[in-house]
C-alpha cells in the first residue's frame, strides 16, 4: 500500500464577493439606530450584498473558475470538489452538481464530493473532508477544491445589518504552503435551537441572538480545552496561546463577537493555569477566577475586562485577519476563510513558520478549533502567490457604494426572488465586475441559467442550463 | 506517523422503518389506474410512509439509538457521525445537531461531520467521507457512524407511488466484514434539472421521470466505464460483470428501474467485447450493437431484450437485495443501503468471500459504482450478527397496513405540517413500535421536541428538546 501523501492543506485560494455594498454607518443613520450601534457595538464597517443577479450558485461559479484560471489549473486535475453552504436555492440538487457546468467542456465528470450543511460550519466539514480524501487510499493523486459561499440575509430589523456575502475556493494537496496541524483538531457538536431557518419558504433565519452567542463561546471553550489536551499529548508541553499561536482568526458573524472569543480564550489560559497570561493580565482577572462557568459566560464585567486585557494581543495576532469580515460582513460558511484570506493578504511575507490558529461555528451546532502551519517552499504553490492571485485590495477598491434605501429596496426585491421562478433579473449589470458569473432567468421550472461577464480577454460566455441529460 | 487502518468498511448496520404501510395493489385500484402499473409496471409492493408523529430526525434518532443498544456500542466510542438525506425540516440546522441528543448523557460532544446533501446520494457522500476519515490522520481511533434517512413523499399524481420512507444506519471502522475496495470506487457528476425541489414551501419535488431515468443510465454507463477500467488496471485482468460481480445492488426509486439498469450492465458487457457474455446473449444483443449511446439509451427494443436476457443472472445477482426497496419504496439516500441489508439478510451465510457491487444515483446529478468484499473472522462484527441484529423479518411483520384512502389523508396532513409550527401531532401512537422516536411538538418557534416509546426493559424518555445552551 503507498504510504499517505504528507502536508496536506491549502496549495491555493481566491476569494469572490459582490460589488455592490452599503456603508454600516449610513445604515446606522437610516435604521435610526444609535451612532455607532453598527460601527461600534457590532465593530462592522460594511455590508456586502447580492442583487437578483448574484446568488449563492453563481458566486460559486465564479470562485472557481477564478481560481482554476488564475492559478492556471487544468480542469480534468480537479478530482474533488464540495461546497460549505446555507443557503439553499434548492432542498435537492447540490450547488457542486451546479459547478459541474465549469468541468463539462473539458470532459471531466469523474469528481467526488457534494454539498455540505450545518450552517456556517458547512466550509469547516467540507475543508476537513477533502484533507481527509488526500489522506485516504481512495485518493488518485488529483487536486480537491474545497468552496464556502454563502448570501447572509435577514429580516427588517436589529439583525439586518450582520449580514453580508461572499465565497472563497480553496485548492488542496499534498506540500502545501498552509498545512493543517490535524491531530491537534478538535470539535464540539451540541443539539441547539439558537440560529436555524426553519420557516422554508423565508430567507430569513430564526434567530436567538443571546443564546447563540454563549453558545458559541462555550463551543469556543469546548473546542479549546480538547485543542489543549490534544496539543500537549503530542507536543509534551501545553499550548499558551501567547506563545503557541502566532494568529487567531475566527468565524466573524460581526467582529464585536470576535474581540469576545478572543479574550475569551485569553480567560480560558487564566483559568488553565494563572502563570499562562502575564502577571499585569492575571491580577486584572484574578476576581472572576471563582465565577462558575455558566456565569463566565454572561458576567459584562468580567467581558469588558478581559477584552481590555487581551487588547494588546488581539490587535497583533487577530486584527490582522479581520478586514474582510468587518467590510463585507458575515459570509455565514465563508466567514473564517476570508478571515484566512485577509491574514495572507496583509501579512503576506511574514507567516513562514506561523502558526494560524482557526475557530469555525456554525450554530445547531457544530464547531471547531484546528490549526494551520505555514510552511513554504516545498511546492510552486506559496502564500505570496495566494496574496497575489486574490487581489483582494482590487476588489475592495471596485466596489459600489449604494445608499440604504438602494440597499433596503433590493433586499424587498430580493424576497419576491427567494423560491421564485419564471423572472429574468432586473438589476443593472453595472454592478458585476468582469469575469462575474451572473443569473440571467429562471424559468418556469424554476431551472436556472448563468452568464459570465466579458473579461478584457474572454467573452460573455454562457453556462450550460443543465435541462439535457447528463453530459 | 502511523501506517493506515486496514480494510476499512462496515461493521455493522441497524434499518429503520415506520410501521405504517399501504399495499400497491390496493393503491392502484383506488387511483384508478391500470392492474399492475404500480406492482409490475413499477415493480413495487408495498410503500411505508411516516404520519405526523415520525420525520427524517426521528427516524434517524431511533435507528443510531437502536445501533449503539443492540451492538453494545458505547456513545463515547463514536468519533464521527454524519447523515445524509434530502428531506429537510430545517434549511440550516443539520439533523446530525439532532441527533447529539443520543451523545448528551455521556456528555460525548467531540463527534465531527455533519449532513451531505445530494438527492439520493447524500448517504453515500457520508459514507465515503467516514471511511476517508478512518484512513486519513485527522481518525483518533473511534468508531464512525454513517445515518442514510429520508421520507420521500410524491404530490398526486403519478409519482405518488413511487415514495417511501427509511433510515439505515452504518458503523464505521478498520478490519470490517464489509470492507469497501476503495481504489475501484468510480464517479459520475453533471449539472442536470432531472428531479430537484426548488418549491421550498413544498415537501414535493419536481420531477421530469423520462429524463432522470435516462440520466440515470448515462450515469451508470459512466461510472461503469470508469470502474472497470480501474479495476483492470489493479487487478490486471478485465472486469466481467458474470464473473467478478456475486451481487449487484441499484439505488432502487422502483425495481424496475433496477431491472433495467442490471440489463444495462450486461448490454455494455455485450459492448465492451462480445465475448464478456453468453454466446445466446451475444447474438440476442446483436441486433443493437450499432446503436448509438443516446440511441441505445431510449430503444425500448434493447430495454425489452436486455432485460430477457439478463433475466437469469439477475434473479440470482439482483434479486435477493430487491425486498427492502420493494417492500418500503424509494427512501432516497437510504435505498442503496436498504438493499445492501436486505442482501446481508437473504444470503447470510454464503457471503463470504463474495463481491457486492454497488450503484448509488442522486439526481441534479451525483452518482458512484463501487464494490463490497466481504471478509469474515477479524473482528466480532460479522455479516451474520448484522442480519441478525437488523431482524428485518420482524420489522416487516409488524407493519400496520392502511387501505389507501387512510394513506391519502395522511398525505393531506402532512402537508399542512410540512414547514409548520406550533402543533402537537394527532397520529395514533399504536402505529409506533416500541423504541421508536416520535415528535411530541413543534413550538411557536419551530423548536421540535420528541419521545422515545417504551420497550419491555427501558421506560418512555424526553429527548432534550435544544432550548438550552449548548452542553
Amino acid at each position: 500500500m503507498a504510504s499517505r501523501p504528507e502536508n496536506v492543506g491549502i496549495l491555493a485560494m481566491d476569494v469572490y464577493f459582490p460589488a455592490s455594498c452599503v456603508k454600516q454607518e449610513e445604515l446606522e443613520e437610516h435604521d435610526g439606530a444609535s451612532k455607532g450601534k453598527y460601527t461600534i457595538g457590532l465593530g462592522q464597517d460594511r455590508l456586502a450584498f447580492c442583487t437578483d443577479l448574484e446568488d449563492v450558485i453563481s458566486m460559486s461559479l465564479t470562485v472557481v473558475q477564478s481560481l482554476l484560471e488564475k492559478y492556471g489549473i487544468p480542469p480534468e486535475r480537479i478530482g474533488r470538489l464540495e461546497v460549505g453552504s446555507e443557503t439553499v436555492i434548492d432542498k435537492s440538487k447540490a450547488i457542486k452538481t451546479c459547478l459541474m457546468q465549469l468541468f463539462q467542456e473539458c470532459g471531466n465528470g469523474d469528481i467526488e464530493g457534494v454539498d455540505s450543511t450545518n450552517a456556517c460550519y458547512g466550509g469547516t466539514a467540507a475543508l476537513q473532508n477533502s484533507l481527509n480524501w488526500v489522506e485516504s487510499t481512495a485518493w488518485d493523486g488529483r487536486f480537491a477544491l474545497v468552496v464556502a459561499a454563502d448570501s447572509a440575509v435577514y429580516a427588517e430589523g436589529a439583525a439586518r445589518p450582520t449580514g453580508g456575502a461572499g465565497a472563497v475556493a480553496m485548492l488542496i494537496g499534498p506540500d502545501a504552503p498552509l498545512v493543517m496541524e490535524r491531530s491537534f483538531s478538535a470539535t464540539h457538536m451540541a443539539h441547539v435551537y439558537d440560529f436555524y431557518k426553519p420557516n422554508l419558504a423565508s430567507e430569513y433565519p430564526v434567530v436567538d441572538g443571546k443564546l447563540s452567542q454563549t453558545c458559541y463561546l462555550q463551543a469556543l471553550d469546548s473546542c479549546y480545552s480538547r485543542y489543549c489536551a490534544k496539543f500537549e499529548k503530542r507536543q509534551g508541553k501545553p499550548f499558551i496561546l501567547s506563545e503557541q499561536a502566532d494568529y487567531a482568526i475566527f468565524h466573524a458573524p460581526y467582529n464585536k463577537l470576535v474581540q469576545k472569543s478572543f479574550a475569551r480564550l485569553v480567560y480560558n489560559d487564566f483559568m488553565r493555569n494563572s502563570s499562562f497570561v502575564e502577571a499585569d493580565v492575571s491580577s486584572k482577572l484574578q476576581p472572576f477566577a471563582d465565577l462558575s462557568l455558566a456565569e463566565s459566560l454572561v458576567n459584562r464585567d468580567l467581558e469588558k475586562v478581559a477584552q481590555q486585557v487581551a487588547k494588546k494581543q488581539y490587535d497583533s495576532k487577530v486584527a490582522p485577519s479581520t478586514l474582510l469580515p468587518k467590510e463585507l460582513g458575515n459570509m455565514y460558511c465563508a466567514s473564517l476563510y476570508a478571515g484566512l484570506a485577509t491574514l495572507l493578504h496583509t501579512k503576506t511575507e511574514i507567516l513562514d513558520g506561523k502558526r494560524l490558529l482557526m475557530f469555525s461555528y456554525g450554530s445547531g451546532l457544530a464547531s471547531s478549533l484546528f490549526s494551520f502551519k505555514v510552511c513554504q517552499g516545498r511546492t510552486p504553490y506559496s502564500v505570496s502567490q495566494i496574496a497575489e492571485k486574490m487581489s483582494i485590495a482590487e476588489k475592495l477598491d471596485s466596489r459600489i457604494f449604494v445608499d440604504p434605501k438602494t440597499f433596503v429596496s433590493t433586499m424587498h426585491l430580493m424576497e419576491t426572488r427567494y423560491g421564485a421562478k419564471d423572472f429574468i433579473p432586473v438589476s443593472s449589470h453595472s454592478t458585476l465586475r468582469p469575469g462575474t458569473f451572473y443569473l440571467t432567468q429562471v424559468d418556469a421550472l424554476y431551472r436556472r441559467s448563468y452568464s459570465r461577464k466579458a473579461t478584457a480577454s474572454k467573452p460573455e460566455t454562457i453556462a450550460s442550463n443543465g435541462t439535457n441529460a447528463a453530459a
